[in-house]
């Protein structure tokens, strides 16, 4: 199955929901036929997500693992987002996928690893029955007016406000 | 693996995310060896997740499957919703499921098919280990304050607005 158009989807703001809403939306797509490829940013393979993705016929690329809120140089995460960026590009012009997740891509821009412009280059020249999902929060305006589908995750409530930490299979 | 503490999330909110922030987490959860059941409600066995879900370790069931929406009547709706209610108190009380979704509950508290007063029983007598995640937009206030986690999946862009309708694979 192909899309007969495809948009540009963005979730951002500061609740949870994110990441899932793009994986979930990832085993939609797939239960429907479609191919998705998923461009997986700052986090690590140990992932719930990408331990069933192995399992389902789904593709995901890892680039940039360490976040840079948890250090790393500055120079080393400019390298690995970049080589994410023209990967993505490349598999997203291939027309491989109907749907390609760039899981925190918005991180990337917001904290000036990635330049915005390039990002709005790759929607620009993108094929049009290809889909993209960009997440995470932060996302630039330029973004948000590219895209044809924008949800903000709003907090309205989460248990880091009451000391709880990021469970295992929950919160990764 | 269990998890040691379970909470009430809570995805509500007129964006579009919901459903699949949920079924994202229960992807995740998978992976990390958590046990997943799902109760949908007001949809019918044909979307892209439920095929997705055979293929993982996730269980399904389904009741209500017409929307309020689409018609149906009352009585048989109600009826139905009701049905769905037993069925989610009987296994979460069995501690067969570490996380148990109950996709588009909210709508049938809003349209008052089930009472919110009988789902704040649910929550209150869950067992501590079990997380259940309610989605569905117009989350009553009550729930609201009973659960850990809420997000608003604020809608700041839709293509329904540009009369795009719901793709198969994207939307379903």
């Amino acid at each position: 199955m192909k899309l007969k158009r495809g948009l540009i989807q963005v979730y951002t703001g500061n609740g949870k929901g994110k990441t899932t809403a793009a994986w979930g939306q990832a085993m939609r797509a797939s239960g429907q036929g479609l191919k998705v490829g998923i461009i997986q940013f700052f986090k690590g393979k140990g992932s719930g997500e990408a331990k069933t993705a192995k399992k389902l016929n789904l593709d995901v690329y890892f680039f940039c693992p360490v976040h840079p809120y948890f250090g790393g140089k500055r120079k080393k995460l400019e390298k690995e987002c970049r080589e994410g960026l023209i990967f993505a590009k490349k598999i997203i012009q291939s027309k491989k996928y109907d749907l390609i997740i760039l899981d925190e891509i918005n991180i990337a821009m917001k904290d000036e690893l990635i330049e915005v412009n390039e990002v709005l280059d790759l929607i620009k020249n993108k094929p049009k029955e290809v889909e993209l999902i960009l997440t995470g929060r932060g996302a630039p305006k330029k973004i948000i007016e590219s895209a044809g589908l924008v949800t903000e995750m709003k907090e309205v409530k989460h248990p880091y406000q009451k000391g709880i930490k990021g469970r295992r299979g929950i919160e990764y």
